[in-house]
């Protein structure tokens, strides 16, 4: 499904690198590789083990950094891409964040979102902190920065204690590097190592990309301090509830990543067969909403033996500065980023595998597409189950009310959007086909927006990504 | 395979619309749908039946128009892309041509290329012409401005028939469009209609990316006019022999197009099919090269009975200002467009397939990235035969010398790619897959780069699309 | 006066060079100091004896050349900068033209207008030539390419003897630069050495921007070539009738400039002494309006004994992108470009001297200005007589109906504008405050735009330069 | 002299309104004539009653708003020029800075430098504050954050106690601006009424130029609140030891405001005829450095008796892209941002009035300049006394060890920049010329730069401006 159509974000990418002597280039590649994670902003942050060097900016990493890299001179670094909010957001609040005082400074790049930020955030108002974004990640700053302690491990892991939520950070200031996750690992976080250099990613496609080689995930609740005595791991909390988001694998991460070992493309078409075996159906042709749904498409082809065809195409080339047709001309049939192939779908019975349903709004407008190109039916597969519950951790899913799975039944939801079937795959066969082997309420991954359960408290004042900035 | 990498380029891309109020739009949306002809540069000619007002310049659709096309006020217009020379071009370049003088004005887009303008512009200048660009284009502006027949209609005929090669034509002027096609067809060109209003393209997904229907191809020979007493369809050549270029199916088309009534997705997997057939091999997993070859390798695996991967994922977000990675971090393994997935081939056996193989030095690291990756196997299969011939007709194919087919065996290819083994698609077994129903010696298509056999004359000086600009 | 305001332009400015290893550097700043005479566009050729290059584009000197010269390599150069237009022009006509062909090619540079461009371009077109540019320069072009001689230099002149106006003219090939100056020396141009090498320039300020010494002014119907064997010059035209444009002395040359030997300011400075003689008036300050009438107002202000002081100031950074303030807001008394200096004026009797009259819009707005900021008295006195009559010569004074002083007497005048007082100078004591010493009718002057005696034939199709584009 | 060139740059302007419905846009007009006072960065922040909305940018204001300030809705406004550093800076430090949080947000606008930020600021990074940018001003909105009062109004006053060096600031809340300036009044700042609405701005230039009335100057010590109830004035400080700053007399402020009640042109041509009066010289022309000494030359010229003369032009359209001439270029001649006028100074004995000297370096080139373009003579005269020691209230005079002044003679000096003689004002004449009725020890105005004594206690880490950033 695509991502921009769907209203379904990504809050962040994260990479970062120490000890190597091209550390913002390779920087750079990886950001690059972790693009679709975020496409709002990008910056860079290197140190030279004097001062940091930053540098950031809206837009993808290769338009922030059209003119090169050159001047982040340093063997340390950390990267962020930043995901599409609606309109708000800007500059400020693209990071990496930089604080500099007398003490040095420190650079912030988060992937996740904090539970309780805005209590925190009332807190430190009052005591004459001053905000300089409407980002929950600029808690931590300050957090860190009121620690009484000495040293700064003590003053992260201080101010650790007292956030809550979703959180993969990377800290970095002119001598070290820091690697946070969250207690409950919910957002992925990989390290590796690049030549005697150590690399850290939110996805194992980054070290691809960048020649790395993966060493092992972050576990939940780990502290990694990465200096001039090399790495060293520690923990700032005993307690660990294992609960990864499910969402990398149905639907965010890239397919050529590992999330905890698990290849995502491999994942996905496990979903696929899966929900070949679970909701069968009698048709000519089965299609993938691109990007993100072919793998599961081919795995339902491949357990039904209907074949696999290409029956919507993507255009790749919907830039920042696409003119949107008018309402009057998109009736008129003028198609913006994702085309039926008439060709292919025409006098057939289609079935056409989606990775979730947030609103139903694009659902609906790809069936009428399929119907109108010549599909004689068109049934729809979603590789997971429906969507119910809003994200708190980082994933813009919108609000409660906007979720039609949350008021709906599935045959409410087929007649929305015109298909002549529709199923979810279940909850079980969902943890089955990815294949982990976790025990326990959660069964190693968070569930929430399908089930409502949360792996962490949230509260009153907890804000939805989407409504900040 | 990817046209950046490999270095096999469609020359262009043309659409033209005729009765429209927002005919500038559309253009644009047709244009849009048609980027990956060419990416170089974009433009659109727009006529209020009194004066032809025209917006071009280097760079995608979405760049050149970022400003929107509000400006562009009228119910006629012509456009056109075009694709990316290695540094050559410029804006001057940049089509459509719009040429004003005294009579009015006259604008003119062209797809192709021709194999006599070297020697025509020659004898032009001798006249006294100047020319203004490097584009063979120009040459029949000047034919038409010097031929001594009162009407446009008979100075356009008179000039054609002084031009060979390859071409698709739309000329514009404040009243009438015309669209020529050359006698053998080698370019393709369709004519639809969007309500009242009649569209032309070079491939059918831009009448469904604007909401139009298909109503015929343009004839090879063919000279249509339509004006403000509608359309009317006139010959200039009586001889036909028609030679459509089979790279259109191939490679070159978008798969949602269907060229001559056949669906290109449909073309390429049964391609892919017959590949399977001609060379089987025992494998784990068939991967195609994104994203031309992915319906071919679809359609391995569905004949082969061996599973569809995505085994190559291509990064989406390399722009005009990508950072090539220095030789340095090459050798480190810092990846550019396509990545390996680690995941999908390690400890396989893998089918590669690929569309074509130019230079051979795009599959030779593919193939070795395929290795790194953990590929046990790596089989290459070609779904076209050999290209051992440069085109003439407006496809970027690199000379003669380049051309890896036109010097070594397979065997030797396969030696220098890296394979464990290789394979191409034979002559017969492509046209049977493609299934058009044509005699005669081409068969209804120009196998030229295939074969070596051109429809067309060439001659001492014809050039090369490349050696241009 | 200002410029931007009066609409009274100046059409080009030229510089070139010959023989100097940073030929486009040294251009660069050439042009650079030429600003003032266009800012719409600007470009450069260079040849390095092999080949031609060139670069342009629409803007200032600085803007257009942002990215710098370093592109351009040779060692022989021409430059252009060109005048704001209202609207029309565009990239096109931004000269250098370059022309490209099998024999060579032609770059060409031209300051003036031509009087018969519209005859002679029907008369090309005719015979088939097609042209790219609106831009009288361009029919050169084609009269140099259809001449039946086989040298440049016999084609060149052979293009001359068939054009008739204002022109210098800049033509340089891959091994040549050539000069012509048109018969009635209308528009001013320098040849200088630097060194070794050779440049001409529209104004000696750009010799001495680049650290150049002047040579001579070129002559009236003279031909300059310069090649590999130094310079030689030759003559097109027997017949001379001296007359250069007047305006360079009061509006348009930069004070610094020597016009025919007469420092500019110079001239300036007794214009206004002249001015003070012919006529005096009882008043407390004397100001000028920035910049062009600064040194007639110094000069009426030492003749007369009244003090000179800055009672208007210019704004310096109103560029491309300031945003005009709406009607609204400027009756509310928001000011643009021009403040009075209340504590100057306020409760004074001022004298405002200005180098012309075009419209009168200016003038009036300015007399109010200074009211409303106090002045009791406001005497405006013109360093020039009444400007009547259009300029066909390449500048742009716009059409006999807008000029006021060809409808109106001078009382009419000052009525209009508001002035207490207002007198222009008279031919004769402009004549003899410029001091040139030259005999015959036209005293070696362009005078039409105050006489309505042109010094060539006028035609009934003749353009004037804001008609164009 | 020029500011660019010399290094003696002011360090920003402000202006504000409240109360108009073109609150943006007249705050843009009021920038656009407070432009000479800083290039760097512009930036407005406006308020409609509910909340602060705002933009800025690095660059001209014209630059900055190149797209309008149509998204800045609201009658309140507050805008900030701010003047070009060496290379610091950078976006973060441009002004207004907007604060946000829980209760509500505050804009702050600042001209000056506080001679304490330093401590201050390590007081309150110790607190746990963290700052987002390297300027002084930050240091007051954490003040406020932190102070106890309820009232904004109170917790202004508080923070203000704390302060200590030369500021004029204005703060703005959603719905509340107010005006704040120094005990010693170091930066100019008035106020005055359009229509029903209040504005405020550093020069009363911005008031002309929007068309505003000059209501009275800010006094020393004051604290202005205006909101929906009107203006109401208030003193945070009792003492007052007025001392505005001389140099804006002398050099920063535009001809055509009124300082104090004085006008800056007429200050300056008084500074110029006393200077005529003490050191008098045989010579035949007077000229100024354009554009700050222009005024004193005239006035030097008048007292004298000697002509004035444009004897340096200043090239107006030296932007940010200007490609600065390499040293060869330059040795051979090529000359940036002035120009010697030949024909004025040829074969003269000049007096080169200028207003002040810094390093010597500009005053040597324009001298040797001189001489070259052919003055027999050059006699430089000061219209001011030797700055000898540094600016610590906003004025970016360079260290001790850079002014020449504050190691060598006057004949030094002279033989430095190798005149042929060479005088400053006395401090006494300043005072005179100027015209203040001041009595005290500092007579009203700080000549701290001149005579080394400070009105504020200066400290061991007081930093200069040109330190910062």
């Amino acid at each position: 499904m695509l991502a921009e159509i769907k209203g379904l974000n990504e809050e962040c990418g994260v990479f970062g690198i120490w000890g190597h002597k091209d550390a913002a280039q390779i920087t750079y590649y990886g950001l690059h590789s972790l693009q679709h994670r975020g496409q709002e902003g990008a910056g860079i942050v290197v140190t030279d083990g004097e001062k940091l060097t930053g540098f950031k900016g809206e837009g993808l990493v290769t338009e922030v950094f059209a003119n090169g890299v050159d001047n982040l001179k340093g063997t340390g670094a950390i990267g962020h891409v930043r995901y599409a909010t609606a309109g708000g957001g800007g500059y400020e609040n693209v990071q990496p964040f930089l604080f500099r005082s007398e003490q040095g400074g420190l650079a912030l790049a988060h992937n996740g979102n904090l539970v309780n930020a805005s209590g925190l955030k009332h807190q430190l108002e009052n005591q004459g902190s001053i905000f300089q974004t409407t980002s929950d990640t600029e808690v931590l700053a300050h957090l860190i920065k009121r620690s009484g302690y000495l040293e700064l491990k003590d003053k992260v892991k201080n101010a650790l204690t007292m956030i809550k939520g979703a959180y993969a950070f990377l800290i970095m200031t002119e001598t070290e590097l820091m690697i946070a996750l969250d207690p409950n690992g919910l957002r992925p976080l990989s390290i590796g190592r690049l030549g005697d250099a150590y690399v850290v990613a939110s996805e194992t496609c980054a070290f691809d990309a960048v020649g790395a080689q993966l060493e092992r995930d972050v576990e939940p609740g780990e502290l990694i301090i990465i200096n001039g005595e090399g790495l060293k791991s520690e923990r700032f909390s005993k307690t660990i509830n294992r609960a990864i988001c499910t969402m990398e694998y149905v639907y965010f991460s890239r397919p050529d990543s590992n999330v905890e070992g698990i290849n995502v493309h491999t994942a996905r078409k496990n979903l696929g067969k899966r929900l070949a075996i679970e909701a069968p159906v009698e048709a000519d042709v089965v299609t993938g909403v691109p990007d993100s749904s072919i793998s599961a498409a081919i795995g339902y082809a491949e357990a039904s033996g209907i074949p696999y065809e290409l029956g919507l195409i993507k255009n790749r080339y919907v830039g920042r500065t696409f003119i949107q047709p008018s309402q009057s001309l998109r009736e008129q049939g003028v198609k913006m980023k994702l085309s039926p192939v008439r060709g292919v779908v025409e006098g057939k019975r289609v079935v056409m595998v989606d990775d979730s349903i947030v609103r139903g709004t694009t659902s609906k407008r790809i069936v009428k597409m399929l119907r109108e190109a010549g599909a004689t039916e068109v049934h729809v597969r979603i590789s997971s189950p429906p969507i119910a519950n809003p994200c708190y951790y980082g994933i813009d899913t919108s609000t409660h009310e906007e979720l039609i799975a949350s008021s709906h039944t599935v045959e409410e939801i087929r007649s929305i959007i015109g298909a002549d079937s529709l199923a979810f795959l279940s909850t079980e066969g969902m943890l089955d086909a990815i294949g982990r082997k976790y025990e326990g309420e959660f069964r190693g991954q968070c569930m929430a927006c399908f089930t409502g359960k949360y792996p962490t408290d949230i509260y009153e004042d907890t804000i939805l990504p989407h409504e900040k900035g």
